[in-house]
């Protein structure tokens, strides 16, 4: 017996997501089919076109949002000195979660990365240099994940701002290599931004 | 810092799943955001829509099906003889992934459970009986989940069918105690099946 193609379907739609093998996304599948009514799916179906159509990056920062400009930009008690520059959106979260940090963001949308076809005009660095005229600006703390990418991308970075006389620090290694800044613990992440120090 | 409305909702959807917590349901919808382009997203909106539309219960057996009757009361090289009753469509999965039963079978939708204000009417056990006018059925097999509510389940339906010429079986007590048919592995269920005796 096979199952119908509607639930077939939407299996291979949870399979999609990382770590959700055939026996979970069966679960999952029939998890919709028997307990989410009407309302529920519509719900979900909504909350999953929001996403698709209301988050956009911050015109400044490249977060995600889902107003022009984010809240953290908007946030006039943010101290305006520090920019701390990350890969990802959910990096900011990650870095916010630990309450130990009070300047600025910028979201790159990834890291330079030839082997796969990202150059840095791929990312959010010419958006990055703009931002930087305003004096207001005065650190870039580099919070790039410690890979050959994140690496590359810090190193360029870190080139483009010699001239300038803003201040171009790296938060430490205390991440572990291959490690991902999202899946950092609370402390590693409060150490690696304590123990930043100029490039 | 707050997630956008959008994504706490996306969130909260995810964490609603058995055995999603908050962190999984995040890394679920940022992998939304950064991963599923719009025709991805609407390909999901679409088979969760196609589930909660198209599939309904097979009109003989109750097994969740797309279309009037399932593949399997359709299929004639089944052994109409024996009926498996089970109490979700789910379980005829676990049990036709075996390859050990070629009879047809029956869903309850659930078992009685008066502390939850589930009773006999509430279930397909009325067509169970009707279903059973039919002189080529001549075995019913209960196979529903060794636990209070499977066992007072099968009681009842083995009561309704005291006064005919029906062999009522169970399925042996391969199950361990508390353990739902979904999971069981398939010696398990093997066992169960071949090990099945009179009620």
């Amino acid at each position: 017996m096979e199952y119908p193609d509607a639930i077939r379907a939407l299996i291979d739609h949870f399979m999609r997501f990382p770590g959700i093998g055939k026996k979970t996304a069966e679960r999952y599948a029939f998890y919709v089919i028997d307990r989410f009514d009407k309302d529920d799916v519509i719900g979900f179906m909504e909350a999953l076109h929001r996403v698709s159509e209301d988050i956009v990056p911050c015109q400044t920062c490249g977060n995600l949002t889902d107003k022009p400009v984010c809240s953290i930009c908007e946030d006039t008690n943010r101290d305006r000195r520090k920019i701390l520059v990350v890969e990802e959106s959910k990096d900011v979260l990650v870095v916010e979660k630990t309450g130990t940090y009070d300047g600025l963001y910028h979201v790159l949308g990834g890291a330079i990365a030839p082997s796969e076809g990202v150059g840095p005009e791929d990312l959010r660095i010419r958006a990055l240099l703009e931002r930087l005229k305003d004096e207001a600006h005065q650190e870039v703390i580099l919070a790039l994940n410690l890979s050959e990418e994140g690496e590359t991308t810090a190193l360029y970075i870190n080139r483009l701002l010699q001239k300038t006389d803003l201040l171009v620090t790296r938060i430490a290694y205390g991440l572990p290599a291959g490690g991902n800044l999202s899946y950092a613990d609370d402390m590693t992440l409060f150490k690696a931004l304590e123990g930043r120090k100029k490039y």
